[in-house]
């Protein structure tokens, strides 16, 4: 067997917990070593949670008291760029959360940061390795539903977001924190980039939840025209009330195929004929997404082992942060943006 | 195009209402000229709503008063005998409910009674004309699961049966009022005749509701043993809470065909991820086997026109008779009963 | 009983078969006496199979020699404007199919010609009487989803357009073809008139089925502002490989709702574990809106019957053919078309 | 964290190499240090596949070598008795495949020699631990279905069984090789025990497989009748062509419940409209029931690291292998079969 990977978690919040879930109890070729969070009660929690006893306030602290090979940097968007160059220069590889950055300028230094301190950098787009995305993109690559056409993605998610993720200027807002995976789905599953951008959004439920910060919308509608001649679209509502949903469906020139459905457990009761039948729904993410965050995690230590390049590269998180700035640029301007906007 | 045939409705309840709306709203070829029921307010209520003028105690006055091509019988099962061969001798073609009667001697006169007066007999088994049950039997009858090993079924219905309907000397109870189109739909999609047949009943919802009949059950499971060798199961539920289920499933040596499902309208709503996805169920078996209805009425008025052999004979209604009578032997004598017990 | 309507088919092709199949089969309240198509061939064929006797080219000769109450007209789209003028001044009710026209301004010559001549006009968007829309309707009146936020559409259907209809001059193409019932659905079940589009399309299909028309598309995305706020989406594919594909999906702000789905008849079946569970899919639009179809002429006959006003209206023909318009538009000129582009 | 436990693994062919694979990537808490098997190739190919080096013949010889926890035994059944028994006297705990044994005086045999060598004894039942029939107690219990009335349980496997298994004498056959898991879930969600048995069996494919075991069948439906008066029912079908077919559904006289579908990963694809949406079937056991597996173990070491009496217990196991004498007697004789007799 392969030595067994250390890891220093950095970031102890919902993000990191999951992915220490997943770690400590699915990938046994990995072991977290060490808990960076500068929030002590947060990393207490999850440290003792997990059993991590090492617990700093920054990774270079945690660097110079343990070893380790890889850092796992689940922290807010607008430290990665930081946190990544850091890691690169300290020569740990670098699992990264989505988005990757908060414009293209730090995109760029993240990737060349890992480039000339050899690491290996993953990007946190689990889709790519939750099993019914990766059965789809076979699919799709052997050609069962011919050329790609016409894409539809979703992801609507429960949970009033936090106040810096509501912030444009902080984080880009939804169409980055929580449409990122469609960003980057919608672009590897129709196997092309994006050429032009439109997107409405709406404040439509600002009001009811007291979010006075003036460039707040709830709910997205993003249309999206690829290199290829194909077309896109994508819609993106947090909170969104009714649960967890992330589904995508693709048309090809020969057919149809859907990914991913809203029904959770495959349990179905009636108790009522007026009422009619019902079924759990995901209500969650990381029930939504359970092995994709396990296989994920998994190459991602396979990768440090192996040396091998991970599958989800610096420049998807790039073009998924390409297609953000894009599309936010669009609904301020209210004009489709083409992307050679963004990228020179 | 063929002569508008005219029909006399003997029965003005619920099936007999079920069948005057199929008939005056999508059966153009039909008219119903008389209406029967000794029952004056509801024969009354009915006639209204279909604007059905002529209304009679009996068949005899009616056909005295008015000229008509057949009858369409929904009365209780023990009035089938003496009615059906009514009609028979007065020279109406017969559409008949099921149970086609309470015994093989009432069936074999309904049937020789209609051969001798050279009259069409149809029974009221829809399913054979509700469309997934005829794309299923076409595609059985091609081979697409191979050779049927195994088959189930089940009718569960909403609504305590009336007092006649419950008590087993009047109407054979459940397993002849509810599971009459399973013992039709097993035998005519496994291509077989029952061989030997055991069942278990269960009362257990009368207390619930009052029913002090002795031998009252609302709760069944049938045990088939088909002459070809292969095996079949059905339930009843009646009362049923949750809806009106007809569902069946055959498994062949080639692989497994599912017909019918117990979600109605198509709509989804999700409203509360606690609770989940809810969708309409069947409430009612008109709205379950509505074309059924519709179709049925449709060929018997053709049948009538054209002389052609209806494609649902009193052979069938005798044979459903006859596991019945075989099931509730095998309750009441606590052991498997042959089909030659009761047909001999 | 209600007097039988007398209708004059105005259309003897594809939708006029459709119709005279719902009408002669499903609507006894009324009675087809004319049949008018100026193609001597398709309109004897049509006669013959519906037993419709009085055949002529133009409606002028058919109110000559025959009484009748309503036209029902489904000939091409640049045909309605002065067909419908031509029966309103005849005193004719008018069922019209969709488009209703081909410009705003003969949307308002028809529909002045209604009101000035005293008849009732009702466009065939029949997803107002299919039962699951009209379920879906009723419950987002009743708030069960919360204000409607996000809608979803699309209409996929199969079969090369005829060349007329790939005109975007003669037809203005797909947009008013195959999505007119989104255009109206959306607003409809939104409850709120468009304030801005935004539509991509693309032709993938064109060199395939050497369609040289300079214009031609057969994929389309719209993008769609609300009066309200709210925001929409739909998609139209033609031709489509996979069958007729049409369904919605509504968020609201207290949760979602899915109505249509693309299964057909409720069979399942596996045969071989590789490739898995198969259902039928709806093929065709007749199969799909079959109770629309019924329901929406039965209507139709019984507002002729009362003098009600129709449920559909000229008004809401009117606004679908200013979406494609504005759509249209959009394509054209590469960026969002508000509608008062439009309808002033 | 609690010490991790050493666990011996006994059988390496297919049961042995899925719990293998769940224990080493998913239960860190476990770790393998011996494999147990007289059949060297295999268990050379499953150590080698797993990184397990102490290999052995025997249970004894590996004790002797190597210290351990507990055993995990997965070989034929007719070798259960001896090999558990052994394992008590070694004062391991022990993990144990279904069926328990073959005979009720073995089952016996075992629970005594655990209770004298205190040692905890968990039967391989794993739908116990499978997420959603856990959620399905869960509610049952919880009343949401009201009293339980009517069970249906079907287990379908692909894949002829060796020969030791189509055998009476040597396994009791598929009622047991196949069927346990009904007999062990329909007791559990009905929360009741089992009060007379009615089994029909048939051998409709062994011409087609060239089995000559004169007592061999490959289909199975079984009939059950439970101390608390409810009703239920299952099906065997081994070898089966279209999948792995593991399904419940239960009649509460509140309502239904349907446990497991056949769906297996969420894709639907369609490219042809005769044939219609085709989605993945569940394959195999491993496939449909990945997380039982897991969670079945996880619980079974946390038991023997903390000494908590496992979930499901030799006794459970002992009325399956009652369940099986009962449908194999009942066949046998042809007639229902009263437990009683057999457990007295």
């Amino acid at each position: 067997m392969e030595k067994r990977i250390k890891l220093c978690m950095v970031g102890a919040g919902r993000v990191g917990k999951n992915h220490a879930q997943a770690l400590t109890r699915h990938v046994p070729a990995a072991e977290i070593v060490a808990l960076v969070d500068p929030a002590v009660e947060v990393r207490n929690a999850t440290g003792e949670e997990f059993g991590i006893e090492k617990r700093d306030d920054t990774m270079e602290q945690a660097a110079e008291e343990i070893a380790f090979d890889a850092v796992v940097i689940t922290t807010p968007t607008f430290t990665h760029k930081d946190l990544a160059r850091q890691a690169a220069e300290l020569g740990k590889h670098i699992f990264l959360e989505k988005p990757m950055a908060i414009s293209i300028e730090e995109c760029d230094q993240i990737i060349q940061a890992c480039e000339e301190n050899n690491v290996l950098l993953q990007l946190g787009f689990m889709r790519h390795f939750q099993p019914e995305f990766v059965e789809a993109a076979r699919r799709i690559e052997a050609g069962e539903i011919g050329k790609p056409m016409l894409v539809k993605s979703l992801t609507h998610g429960p949970g009033l977001p936090p106040a810096w993720a509501r912030d444009l200027q902080m984080s880009n807002g939804m169409l980055a924190e929580v449409n990122s995976h469609d960003w980057d789905a919608v672009r590897w599953l129709m196997g092309s980039n994006y050429s032009r951008v439109y997107a409405e959004v709406a404040n439509l439920k600002g009001e009811k939840f007291n979010i006075d910060a003036p460039d707040f919308y709830d709910t997205a509608l993003v249309s999206i025209r690829f290199e290829s001649g194909s077309l896109g679209t994508f819609s993106g509502v947090c909170p969104c009330e009714y649960g967890y949903d992330a589904r995508m469906e693709i048309v090809g020139d020969k057919g149809i195929m859907q990914i991913g459905e809203m029904k959770g457990q495959s349990i179905i009761t009636c108790t009522n004929r007026d009422q009619g039948l019902i079924s759990p729904i995901f209500r969650t993410w990381p029930q939504r997404f359970a092995w994709g965050y396990i296989y994920e995690l998994e190459h991602f230590v396979q990768c440090v082992q192996t040396g091998e390049q991970p599958l989800v590269t610096g420049n998807d998180g790039r073009w998924a942060v390409a297609g953000v700035l894009a599309g936010t640029k669009s609904f301020q301007e209210e004009r489709p943006v083409y992307l050679n906007e963004i990228l020179n």
